[in-house]
């Protein structure tokens, strides 16, 4: 499907491994993509983005050839020198493979074979490594992902270079070094390669690609099939079950992006070398899926940080990288061009250069961020991760509602959790994982056991906790053989709402949410959220909101602590929030409000309960005895009893320009809450003070196609299934229901 | 100077009233500049950023033009609808006025005159504000000064369009409105008039603006000389008085900011209509330097937020805008360009056509930002703000050093403060003022008092707190009184530094401060911090360091506090100080260490004592009833006895990339520090991994002219001064000193 470069015989080769990109060593400051801000990368003018792109990977080239490369003797675990070059060699391998293949300049060519011909050398010295984690065999590395990685790279670099070794050359990289990888990470590693994991595409991935580049068929079928060619294990078996048919991975999108390299890599060379196998159809598409879905998990360039995840991850990361261009080279799809716009480089590849010149061309298109539903789980029946947007564009509200199954490990006990973003800004978030990734100081980069104490636990999370425990009481294996029930999703627009129910997260109660986004007059949008807690016996239902930025005016009766502070609680998290103010007694169906500026934007929270509520403002900082927690701040509202419900609405509002020196603000536009019965159904009501209502009609009974009608305000009103909408602006209404 | 534009009479008239800009409403977001991020102005291919602020000011002001403008009878003080409301229509006279300039459209024409005609109306009915301040009348506002500005803005706006008014029209406007005005403002306000203050400023050039634009020379002599025209008053007075020499304003960049609009616009018109005054080049061409000054009082494109400051405004304010435009008009700097280019938007007058057209013709040149001393007070005796600066680029390496005087009533007490700014970021910060401009709940908008219980107080800044209590014991008055003496400045990049002592910010005690920004081997800088307090009694020395970003490592033996907060204070801004977690007994000459992360970079502080040193970690806010502080942290180290003295090193270093999964974090580069004696000296010594030493020598003889000698490694040093800088890297050595 390319075509040859400038340089005909490099760089686009017929037949054998295609190639691929890992992107360049930025040579930008690294900036959080902004969605305020113009876009990441930048060319002089009359220079593509590539060519930009391939000037910066030629001077870091350059500079390591000038240098030397070290081949060192195995010795450190992660993070370590040894480990971190070996690292960076099969970088250097695949980039100055990638240069000679775009330049012809021979000097490239040298460098990556003589960098192959020292590990050829060293390789057959090497047993185990000598930190090995016994259950991932591993050589180069302490474990056998690195391993895996490291072959992905060395062999793409080989591909790009081989056409032009001498047989001698050839022989002995790949006698002495890329069969042996290839033989010790496929039958010498059986429990890794023919697992179905990640780590398994990795292996995968790196034995396949090879195959294809040795044109060693026996290597390219256990790929995909697995050591024993039934089909029971290998890629195809991975693509089946490790992504839902929606392309949601369950870890969550920051694993989906770890994920994603080897599929899409691997999927790229099997496009090449066995077209039939239509690998990117495979599925309904499963593969362009993912990457879309991967893209649509994000805000402001960042992932959504559900589960364990590094805030810091996003669009600009390297797998998105070259899976943008990849998809793009599949697609033609003209918005994710603006994607590979807000990317920090382009990658050094046929599909990089297909990006960059299909921009110069004025090609881009805006991409169209969206509501959805992406269903969980191999067959789409684990719940769901939805989104609801109020426009397409980046800056638009966002409000992520985690219906999801546990997503194993590193999954948080966060059923039914809420994020809002707005504005490009995060409003209620997620503190995402306690882990400062690869800072040695900070327990070697691993894990903080404050992810564990902390992170995970439901309290972290805007979603309810009960007891001051946590979902599965903290276990989640226990977690992961439950999935929430979705109820309702609607993508109208404007007036798009989702529910789920989870019977299984504390025994003997069901908690059942139901989330809307709505046109605000006067531009903007309400994000409205309902949750309610349902039990036979008594308990203490808490609902946390990790709201960001600055606190600005509450009606609250907060009383503050000014002399001392002590932790909020004992276990599951509480032990770590600082109470910083406390209020009670507010009544029930009382209408509370809190305000916060965020940047030069208010927003306003307003909030009643159908129960008498109390409220905490809480710091995390409390039993960190390392100091490893951000203290962030929340407010924390609690009810007691067999129910709880709470009716919550936030906005954002005015303007807060100290370059004008204009202030704009007046409180939120919300009039007053309610929360009332009609029938069988809660009628959950928002009255703005400009007129109207916006209601939320969520019926006992949650069969999907029940029919319900109630009498609102002398009208009858219909609705299919357990949400309806009903939205009247004075003499006008509407109402939306399932159908 | 100026040629006329497209539509000949108009816009530029050859005699009255010159024009002048107050910015367009932007229509971005609102954005911190970021010097990260791409410039702050774009204007879609073809169009100029000039054509691109038009459009956008003509979409509002013809958005107002439909909806109508309110001239309401005035009720409220500041904040209120009212004064909002006239507020925002002097500006669209004004905008109004300048949109027929440059179109010539009657609309335009109609528009202003018949808001003025409006004023007309009312303002001959105005006896004084329902609310006014007594010591400020005013009829328009609740205070004077508002009704200055207001003058200011409409006086110009009326100046536009009164070619093409009808007698009738001009008759009205001029005797209802504009002359009852500005008598109003001056012989009726003689106390403001003729005060040598800001507010003076906008009366003074309210006043002799109106003067211009009606030909009516009695009002501008008053302005320029006073009331009495002796000149003991007026704008000249003004000019001679509050600025120093260097154009420092002593109360420091943020009302440096507010002050400058008045100067510079009334100096426009007198330059037009006496250009025999050559006022821009008066005393040494002061305005000029004063906006220079004030850009140069910037990081990251926001001002160093010493004093009273609210830390968002910076080059995109209004007054920077458009002085930024007429400064360019005065000088052709063409490094005043890429000020521009970062700024929101372009004034709508013929200096922002010529900024715009000048950008557009590629003219542009990085503003060189450099190390300085900005003398303070009127003979430039009253101490200065340095700035020592790694390069001329914004996101060099930069050092604040405040050795100036107290600043009057918005001064704090931070007498020899220091900030670190590198990389675009804050690293070593100032609160700045606690206070939410205009933000009705948090106190109408107006200081907090939290301003002056923190805020102002020592250990809310980076300077030596004694006995836990405020420099000249929080009396600003007394503070007035005395100023810092500058012992050194040496501007040169790479091995920069300043001293300065002050003896009576604590009674008894003389505070010694030497900075220093140096060369750091292998790129980067480091930014070196001898803190001298000596004194016949014993005391207890707290250096506060507050620092941004998130804690990594240190080696200080630190026990956090787990289960429970305390105050680390009662007093003198300890109250506000939750102290988490505290060290104690590090041996005197111990070298200890710092990390912390900020974005992406590390920094680590290096520092030692001559005394045995305690240290404790802290957080803002304990006993904050209203929740009115940022929650910031901060490192107090803590010594005790007659003397104290402190050898701090600040460096940036590693790399937190998360895109690129790289992480190199090795600590700091500084293997240890010493501090000896030799001869009358101190001799402080920072001895890198790398080898070598940089040393700061530091006479007991603090005579300008005194010449010293001391023998260092066998070798003769000799410097002349206070202070001297001796390089050694390995065999090589240089010292520098004072001439």
């Amino acid at each position: 499907m390319n075509q040859p470069f400038s340089h005909p015989g490099h760089w686009a080769r017929t037949a054998g491994l295609a190639l691929f990109g890992i992107t360049l060593v930025a040579c930008s400051t690294a900036n959080p993509v902004d969605v305020h801000a113009r876009p990441g990368v930048a060319a002089p003018s009359g220079e593509t983005l590539f060519d930009h792109s391939i000037a910066a990977l030629r001077a870091s080239v350059d500079e390591r050839r000038a240098e030397g490369v070290d081949v060192p003797v195995p010795v450190d675990a992660g993070g370590g020198y040894t480990h971190e070059q070996h690292k960076q060699n099969a970088k250097t391998i695949y980039e100055a493979g990638m240069l000679y293949q775009l330049t012809g300049e021979s000097k490239y060519l040298d460098f990556a074979a003589r960098i192959l011909s020292d590990y050829s050398d060293l390789y057959p010295t090497l047993g185990l490594h000598p930190q090995v984690n016994p259950e991932t065999p591993s050589r180069l590395f302490w474990q056998g992902l690195n391993e895996a990685m490291w072959l992905v790279y060395a062999v793409q670099g080989y591909d790009a270079i081989q056409d032009d070794l001498s047989a001698e050359q050839r022989s002995k990289i790949e006698d002495q070094l890329l069969r042996p990888m290839a033989d010790f990470l496929s039958v010498g590693s059986p429990q890794t390669f023919d697992r179905i994991h990640n780590h398994g595409t990795w292996a995968a991935a790196a034995v396949g690609m090879t195959g294809y580049a040795l044109g060693e068929r026996d290597y390219v079928e256990k790929a995909l099939y697995g050591l024993d060619k039934s089909g029971d294990a290998g890629f195809i078996k991975q693509v089946d079950a490790l992504f839902s048919p929606d392309g949601y991975y369950a870890e969550g999108p920051y694993y989906q992006r770890f994920a994603l390299m080897p599929f899409v890599l691997f999927a790229q060379a099997i496009e090449r070398g066995d077209p039939e196998l239509r690998i990117f159809e495979h599925r309904g598409g499963v593969l362009r899926k993912a990457i879309t879905a991967n893209i649509q998990e994000t805000y402001g360039g960042r992932f959504f940080p559900i589960n364990d995840a590094i805030r810091e991850k996003g669009l600009n990361t390297a797998e998105l990288r070259y899976a943008v261009a990849i998809a793009y080279d599949l697609t033609g799809d003209a918005s994710l061009l603006s994607i590979a716009q807000q990317q920090k480089s382009i990658v050094p590849t046929p599909e990089g250069k297909k990006l960059s010149d299909a921009i110069a061309a004025g090609k881009s298109k805006p991409f169209a961020f969206k509501s959805q539903k992406l269903r969980d789980g191999p067959d789409g029946d684990r719940g769901a991760l939805i989104t609801l947007r109020s426009g397409p564009e980046p800056d638009a509200a966002a409000l992520v509602f985690k219906a999801t199954s546990q997503g194993l490990g590193h999954g948080h006990f966060d059923r039914l959790g809420l994020l809002y973003y707005d504005n490009g800004d995060e409003v209620v978030a997620d503190y995402g994982a306690a882990r400062f990734l690869n800072v040695e100081p900070k327990d070697g980069g691993r894990y903080l056991p404050e992810n564990a104490s902390w992170a995970k636990q439901t309290v972290a999370h805007n979603t309810l906790v009960v007891d001051q425990s946590s979902q599965f009481d903290g276990d989640w294996e226990e977690g992961e053989a439950y999935t929430p029930t979705i109820l309702a999703f609607d993508d109208t627009v404007g007036a798009s709402y989702a529910a789920a129910e989870i019977t299984t997260a504390y025994t003997g109660v069901t908690y059942q949410r139901v989330v809307a986004m709505v046109d605000r007059d006067g531009g903007g949008s309400y994000v409205i959220d309902v949750v309610r807690g349902a039990s036979d016996a008594p308990h203490t239902y808490d609902l946390p909101v990790h709201f960001k930025g600055q606190l600005i005016e509450t009606n609250l009766p907060f009383t503050y602590a000014v002399a001392q502070l002590v932790p909020l609680g004992i276990r599951a998290g509480y032990q770590h929030l600082w109470k910083t103010a406390e209020a009670s007694g507010v009544a029930a169906g009382v209408t509370s409000d809190l305000s916060f500026l965020i940047d030069d934007q208010f927003y306003t929270l307003t909030f009643t309960a159908r129960q008498t509520l109390g409220a905490y403002l809480t710091r995390l900082g409390a039993n960190d005895p390392n100091n490893n927690l951000r203290n962030e701040q929340a407010m924390i509202l609690r009810a007691t009893g067999k129910d709880a419900t709470f009716l919550s609405v936030y906005e954002r509002h005015g303007r807060y320009d100290n370059d004008e020196e204009v202030t704009v603000f007046s409180g939120g536009s919300v009039e007053r809450l309610d929360i009332s019965r009609s029938g069988r159904s809660d009628v959950y009501t928002v009255i703005p003070k400009s007129g109207g209502s916006i209601r939320v009609l969520f019926s006992d009974d949650t069969a999907p196609t029940a029919t319900h009608q109630i009498q609102l305000d002398d009208q009858t009103v219909n609705w299919n299934g357990p949400v309806g909408l009903h939205i009247s602006a004075g003499t006008e209404h509407s109402t939306k229901g399932e159908n």
